[in-house]
């Protein structure tokens, strides 16, 4: 097969005769010229077909193609000021590949239970396009930045004998004579290795089974999780603020075009810088209850609580220093007031919840021994895990970011299902 | 707290003072001297303890410290040509975090079963450290590479309704009112993905619930699948030889160190380079007869096929053009003789067998739906996957590479539960 140029590369190549390989988007028809949207992937370049620089049969294809049938178009780059990409082809030739039967996703809207019965075709459309290729900047701009703060990629198992997070959202599935549960996260796991390499992440799917029918769940979703040797909850924070900015500095440098087709406002993007504000539990509460809301102090956030809370900042905030009860057990007391925990939650803003939780683990033996017995946990089961506090116990801390939801915030989309390729929800388990 | 710096960087503060926080790997005692070889995940440093540099306290340390005690060193960075990593530390101070218990894992030799069962603290040894060193740079290697060639990072689902390879060897979970299988390969779904982006990959854990107790088998791994529209046989083996070279060139230029602790004989690794050789299934059938190996034709090649196979040949090697019964539903017929299909694995050297498996796929729908007809698979499950060949069908390719394989094989080490930081097979789910 003859090597071909991606529609993006065609910059490259003005004036020369290309071959592009690819799918009709669309066809607007206008005497003797006629104009074929097309897109091969990589990006919606504009083909020009006039009458006298085309073979007949080249030109009759204007009644015969269909939307999404598969086409091989040679023609002269030129440059089109008019055009968003602002190059065009003249074409000289067109082969088709195949016909496509009549497409069942037309330009003009569509529910979007039918577009999520139909995601392995709606993936070639502008938006789910756009979205997706954020995310893929987003995970590509995670890891480099990981990679060049010296940690370490140690990915944690799917299968494990224990839960983290209780027991009632966990998947389960016969592991030839035992039962496995499908993680929840891979922090205790990386609580180990960061002993051995200093600072680790992970990153991958995790799995929770929560009925919660909301636009922020998903049974299936990516997290990344570092976990730092010797680093406090202030550390932790830093860290935090510094990766998210990050990620942002460089989807607004790589990926504005796509920015530009969700119509996301950059402005809002472009403020966020460390540091981020830092409240404390009990000042949220003061917030709500200034607010007029009627909260109890030692419950959870919800929702509503957290997009009041963050209203009044235009970056994300981290929320530090929660009651003790509302949070796992491997979290460290304060030092100054055991009722609190050192946990922070990062809370992104625009109404976008919760992107992260973490916390500076408690690394004592004693302390952690008796929460453990005092929520009624496996002592037998977390043995290896209360092993890291009899070996070289040290300060640590760490923290879980929920890829969707970041994803979420920055394409400024609704329901975290159009964040991931195949969404997977209480009522969805296909295509 | 104090910023630290970490080992693997004191070279760059030669005769500063420094600070280094981590863990005791051993001691040795010699009357006014002793040593402390020091380890804090990212490099193993010989500290100095001279008894006039230090305080009393300090000095009887020695008598202390047990091994993966956690510490805090202050020092003085001095050349050190003696050691392998030049650079040692004249102490000034040491504070202890915490004394360690007796350590289950001593610097001798312990048995492989008690080693995995005491993964959490193995991992801090100085083998598993360096192959997982190796495999986070085969990680990073391999997103890289496909990044910098275009492609798109689409992560396919883990909760799948229909399954790839047959459901003999499916993990199976209750979902909600419904039941799910666990992935055992992204192809289909990148098939889908392509369409969309051209070319692209997804990159995480795999799930085979095989019953087989090999040193080739994990019931969880990662696998990296890229997919390409437009990209027929030849084009993928071209990428895939492309691919497995710049893995081994990036991790002989990062991981060298690591290579060395493994003794690994890089002179083997330094001849991968492309073009691999390329046999037929019946040349490779060939090898064996005339190796005396009683081989049926149509047979799948067993492990001790493929070492011998591979015998002659110091690259891996490709086998290509496999009859059609050996494989799936979705492979292509070679057009020159519809026995074969357009199947492609690669062999890695040295007996580590097949790292990668793939092929040019079926894009015809009436052949298509004849293969599912007579595989008696369900035309209803598979719609989605049809639809492919309905709207704008391409020729198109894809494979898949075994992590665990390939880091085995480039370590040198016999089994893959060694390459996974927790391994999970037929026998073993915890740590």
């Amino acid at each position: 097969m003859a090597k071909h140029t991606l529609a993006k590369n065609i910059d490259k190549h003005l004036n020369e005769t290309i071959t592009l390989k690819g799918w009709v988007y669309n066809i607007r028809k206008s005497g003797k010229i006629w104009f074929l949207i097309f897109r091969d992937g990589t990006e919606f370049i504009q083909c020009v077909i006039l009458k006298n620089e085309v073979s007949p049969e080249v030109f009759k294809l204007k009644t015969t193609l269909t939307q999404e049938s598969s086409i091989t178009v040679t023609g002269v780059v030129q440059e089109a000021p008019s055009q968003k990409f602002g190059y065009e082809i003249l074409v000289k030739n067109i082969e088709v590949i195949q016909i496509a039967e009549e497409y069942p996703i037309s330009l003009k809207e569509h529910g979007i239970e039918f577009l999520l019965d139909n995601r392995h075709l709606w993936l070639r459309s502008k938006l789910p396009n756009a979205i997706l290729k954020i995310r893929h900047e987003v995970s590509k701009a995670s890891r480099k930045f990981f990679d060049e703060r010296d940690f370490t990629l140690i990915d944690s198992p799917m299968f494990t004998p224990n839960a983290s997070e209780g027991t009632t959202t966990l998947f389960k599935t016969k592991y030839f004579d035992q039962e496995a549960y499908l993680t929840q996260s891979g922090q205790l796991y990386s609580e180990a290795a960061i002993m051995g390499f200093n600072k680790t992440y992970c990153f991958g799917p995790i799995f929770r089974a929560e009925k919660s029918k909301t636009r922020r769940h998903l049974t299936e979703f990516w997290m990344i999780e570092p976990e730092m040797a010797f680093y406090d909850i202030n550390d932790n924070m830093e860290l935090a603020e510094e990766y998210v900015s990050y990620i942002i500095q460089q989807v607004l440098e790589n990926r504005r075009k796509e920015l530009e087709i969700l119509k996301r406002d950059v402005t809002i993007l472009e403020k966020i810088k460390p540091p981020f504000p830092r409240i404390t539990y009990d000042e949220a509460v003061k917030i709500l209850q200034k607010n007029g809301r009627n909260f109890k102090w030692g419950d959870d956030f919800g929702a509503p609580d957290e997009t009041l809370i963050t209203k009044e900042f235009d970056k994300p905030i981290f929320i530090h220093r929660w009651p003790a009860e509302t949070k796992p057990f491997y979290m460290k007391r304060d030092k100054n007031d055991d009722k609190y925990v050192l946990g922070m939650d990062m809370i992104a803003p625009e109404g976008h919840g919760e992107i992260i939780g973490g916390s500076q683990r408690e690394d004592d033996l004693d302390l952690l021994l008796e929460r453990i017995k005092k929520e009624n946990l496996s002592e037998k089961m977390y043995n290896w895990y209360i092993d890291l506090r009899r070996y070289g116990s040290v300060p640590h801390s760490g923290f879980g970011l929920g890829l969707e939801r970041t994803i979420g915030w920055i394409c400024g989309i609704k329901h975290i299902r159009e964040a991931i390729p195949w969404p997977r929800t209480i009522v969805r388990l296909s295509p």
